[in-house]
């Protein structure tokens, strides 16, 4: 494997860049802002795509796929959206380039072939969906719409990282239309509970459910609902977020229903977004200094079995061996290898599996087959032990979900211990700086004390915890009076 | 459904368009030549994304993403591929946009965000890619690299027609790296066959497998394999390519590698994609005046059972029958559906299923209840039967089967009645003109007769085929020698 990575103590920044490079998550790319997402970390984000798409069409979506380009003029149709990425539009302005003239071989923008109207490459969907709603919507039969899509979207980032923040970035858009104002908001929460459930049951990473401040809100939304998490260096960070548009994008683009009395109405709208982002939230959330730590249900690799011989013949009677097992693994839906690999030592091997976080190892050498057993590592607690090979496939098929288990376990602890409830200034301060993750304090509910404390303290809200209760107090800042916790944290 | 189509009699162009808008394939979109891939397009598409996902993996490719833009100067590396897809390039040349000065709430082009330099919304991702690779190759050890990449690609085109020829479309690019001129070459002819394989077995579509003229190639390589099918018109479409691409875009990267004997050589390149055109192909080959036909392998509904009732007491006992069957029909991973909505009545819905191309619609009334029986109806031959309840989900299993060997029987008769040779140029322009189809004819070998034939009649040398015998002949428009026939045709 080569030289180890910057400890998370050292540099927790250069931890997490060295990490995604040297577990070949993902590459930078000759374009400013874009990643290359490599075969083992795109491996990863198959799983949890197929994981997310089966919730979302068991909750009745369908999936479609619109226009990578939005016209400037219905891009600007609703306002608000189109004042909060205008600052992160890429444009295509012309659309042909000809020979250099001055430089053979050499090609320069076609000036003959300027659009007459420029095209923002989508930023977000809304815009291009909606003016497509406006066609497919005339009466309440039409609803409700209930579509996804799989795609890329751009969005010009000056500070970029690898997976978190990055120009070009991959993400599903879920875009619903509803007769009721109570239908679209109970969509809204139900695909804020599926993100939930996804990030918590298949990540192994724990999250707060909450609701943004109007501050934080996606840009045209009335409401933006979001789940919140906490990475090992006690900063947050958004997880995942389902909008409540109101009739916003039904009014900018004048999309009517006539109900069952023909009473004409606009249409009510959601929206709701994950992205490859949650790479770099898995990332944070488990792994360590030797690597990756993947949960056993989203990783590409759940076992490796690794060969310890010194002749061809031992190689022989372990490879005889072990087929039997791996064949019972794959039964089981065990994603299983066998790395017989003649070329690297089975301890750079180990190291590399480490590095790329696969969740069991399983070492069998010439004496484990004298003992009919096999060393089995497993690698969130890096704890060894010996397994008999009689139905050492079921204890494997278990041992995966008690890590998957102890994964979640480990990480909820960590956020349960990383929640304060603070009451004075000083305390907020001091939690923040010193202990950090989320405080939980009283807030006067203004988007001035909201941007005061953040010009202070670089801590934003993260959300109002939809489990919050009713409670008296006063601001931290301000004194005023307050009638509930809200979670403040740094975040990424 | 309202309105029938027109018929492929009267204007074969607008059936076509007719039939992908009012089967909710597809609708046009805000964006020029772009269009919106509809929840039952999608869907069908999806099952054919799958079916070749497998495909790929099998053939032990692994799935990667790459940036959607291209640097400018990456893109004019390799020569004759900038030059082949120059004139198709929307370009990015800004970054954010502003507030319009003049025009409250309208947005204009920020002249301060201009790129330095500009970015080509990939056509085809050679040039970003294989500037990945040489970073990634080193030695014979680092090869093969067999990479694939779903994703959007963007061409600008003046004349677009849904899936058959859009501005923007969704498709998968395999990129593979070699030691060896033989194993690219292997590689290249491996990935054709995958091809072939999923048009035939899946879509039901009998294809001529050959290699292009030079005219033909692909813009930087040095031999394009082809699938060619044809459609009901007798025009062919080029449904997949896999190109061989030598060490062009190695040595346009400047990307080496050691071999075993530490000597430094250029590595070997393949290229192979297939597009959402393929839904095209698939949608001419088989449908007729009534709408779609698909193949029960990749149609998103097999199986729709229409209930006839009068009485809601009807209804349920219907209901109740259907249940097991149902059931019954899933576990044999049939993709079934119960259409019990009152709103509409039951010749409405057989129309619509009919117009979407469901493979096969079961109908239960009343008496076929006394009977014990239903009447079942397949798309492809119209026809239709009585058959028992008893077992019926095995004999709709069956026919499923006997549907999709049905569809490939009758395209494949149609393929070979059209395949004509001819040996003078009076047969030549009377097959083309009357008979339509590819006409086999010899050909002198030069890309100046090739072009005069286009220019006279609009045919295209469709493919040299790979089971073209070797024999003597003259060339149909020169009257030079020439040693095998190849496939001439009128496209899409």
């Amino acid at each position: 494997m080569g030289k180890a990575i910057t400890s998370r103590h050292e540099d927790y920044s250069q931890w997490y860049n060295d990490l995604v490079l040297k577990s070949e998550l993902a590459d930078y790319s000759a374009v400013r802002g874009c990643m290359i997402i490599k075969p083992y970390g795109f491996a990863l984000w198959e799983n949890m795509r197929d994981a997310l798409d089966k919730m979302f069409k068991d909750t009745g979506h369908v999936n479609a796929y619109f226009p990578l380009f939005v016209p400037k003029s219905l891009f600007e149709a609703e306002e608000k959206n189109a004042e909060g990425f205008a600052k992160e539009c890429a444009v295509v302005t012309h659309y042909r380039l000809k020979s250099d003239p001055e430089k053979k071989g050499k090609l320069i923008v076609d000036e003959d072939a300027k659009l007459e109207e420029e095209l923002v490459v989508r930023p977000t969907s809304e815009a291009i969906i909606w003016n497509s709603y406006k066609n497919w919507i005339q009466s309440y039969r039409n609803l409700p719409i209930l579509i996804n899509q799989w795609a890329n979207v751009v969005r010009w980032e000056m500070r970029t990282r690898l997976f978190l923040r990055t120009a070009e970035f991959l993400w599903q858009e879920g875009h619903t239309a509803h007769a009721t104002r109570d239908e679209a908001i109970a969509e809204t929460k139900q695909m804020l509970d599926v993100y939930a459930s996804f990030v918590e049951n298949f990540m192994a990473v724990p999250v707060i459910k909450g609701i943004k401040t109007p501050n934080e809100r996606f840009a045209g939304a009335e409401d933006t609902y979001c789940i919140e998490a906490l990475m090992q260096d006690g900063k947050a960070l958004q997880a995942g977020t389902s909008h409540f548009l109101g009739q916003n994008f039904a009014k900018a683009f004048d999309v009517k229903f006539s109900d069952k009395n023909n009473k004409l109405d606009y249409v009510w709208a959601t929206s709701w977004g994950v992205s490859t982002r949650l790479i770099g939230a898995l990332i944070m959330a488990h792994s360590d200094d030797d690597g990756l730590i993947l949960p056993p249900k989203i990783a590409p690799l759940q076992v490796v079995i690794v060969p310890i011989y010194k002749s061809d013949e031992q190689k022989q009677q372990i490879a005889e061996k072990v087929t039997d097992i791996i064949n019972n693994l794959k039964q089981l839906n065990v994603r299983v290898k066998y790395d017989d690999n003649d070329l690297t030592r089975p301890g750079w091997k180990f190291a590399e599996y480490e590095m790329k976080g696969v969740p069991v190892r399983i070492a069998i050498g010439p004496k484990d087959l004298e003992n009919n057993v096999a060393e089995v590592a497993r690698r969130d607690t890096k704890e060894k032990q010996s397994i008999s090979l009689e139905n050492i496939s079921i204890a494997i098929f278990n041992l995966l979900a008690d890590i998957q288990l102890n994964m979640f376990n480990k990480a909820k602890n960590f956020l349960d211990e990383h929640i304060t409830e603070v009451n004075t200034w000083d305390e907020f301060i001091d939690v923040l700086e010193n202990k950090t993750g989320f405080v939980s304090a009283h807030w006067d509910g203004t988007s001035e004390t909201e941007e005061k404390i953040k010009e202070l303290t670089k801590a934003t809200i993260r959300c109002i915890p939809s489990n919050a209760k009713i409670e008296e107090g006063v601001c931290v800042l301000t004194g005023k009076p307050s009638a509930q916790r809200v979670l403040f944290a740094k975040a990424y």
